[in-house]
């Protein structure tokens, strides 16, 4: 509900402007997986309860490991920062190996691919970021990604980026 | 107590050796950090509860991630398995932007460093991989790296790794 509350008030702002006669500020989404992404560097792992229920690692090019490591805000342009998820199973292996029932790995892929692009002119209406969400290798509706921006204001005093790295 | 226990079975076979006059089997462990782990490629994630109560992450050197993407089995001379872990904390940020509390994230480095390093021959001893966990910084002491390869032969199928590749 909320994801299409934030959207519905995203899709009403863009449609408020038009009306109006302003610039197009109709989002513009990244609609290609950036290529290498699985090979970039770690940013941090985390796990999400709930109906997400998984558990995920960001990863970061070049150009965003390196503003993280320097603590350098906002990213510079060309940053791009991935998230990967997969199902959290518990690992009969290891358990037996650590004679207890303790250990969860990371099973099948879930809750698609997701990413922040900074390009600071091109995306300037969503705060310089471009974002992206691909399910099964298919870019996702854009009244998918219109919940993106909205939620990542919170984090606006980070650049809008909730990741922190993880030493 | 099963740490502990592995450690002096494994402490008990090399003095029996020892003892017999054979080669000498110490195990001979890798009492460095491998430099530029933090920027090699990510295999996977998981989620230890119990004692250990972190969030992991296990990268690979390129000989490693080759391997793995290959399914080449054994892993060749020079593959190197890191073993990062964190805390797993509640994200009040997060769950204040999900509406929900359901967000863990890494939070400060736990339980050690872990490396595993391929050379088939220096390690014969211990499956060909030198193991080697590494507490702030300095090597832990050998009685607690004794418990590593024991543990690890119930992978041995898969040349003693039980971290699978995450895609």
């Amino acid at each position: 509900m909320k994801t299409i509350a934030l959207s519905l008030i995203a899709a009403g702002v863009v449609a408020c402007m038009a009306v109006r006669g302003e610039v197009d500020t109709t989002p513009d989404y990244v609609k290609e997986i950036p290529p290498g992404y699985r090979d970039w560097r770690l940013i941090s792992v985390a796990r999400e309860e709930g109906e997400l229920d998984d558990v995920r690692a960001v990863l970061g090019n070049d150009v965003a490991i390196e503003a993280y490591r320097a603590g350098r805000l906002p990213f510079p342009d060309g940053a791009i920062i991935a998230r990967i998820a997969w199902s959290l199973d518990a690992s009969d292996e290891n358990n037996a190996a650590f004679g207890r029932a303790q250990s969860f790995v990371a099973g099948h892929p879930k809750n698609g691919l997701q990413f922040m692009v900074r390009d600071s002119k091109r995306y300037a209406s969503s705060g310089g970021w471009g974002y992206a969400q691909f399910d099964d290798g298919k870019p996702a509706a854009d009244t998918v990604v219109n919940a993106c921006f909205p939620c990542h204001r919170a984090a606006e005093a980070r650049d809008f980026v909730f990741t922190r790295y993880a030493p």
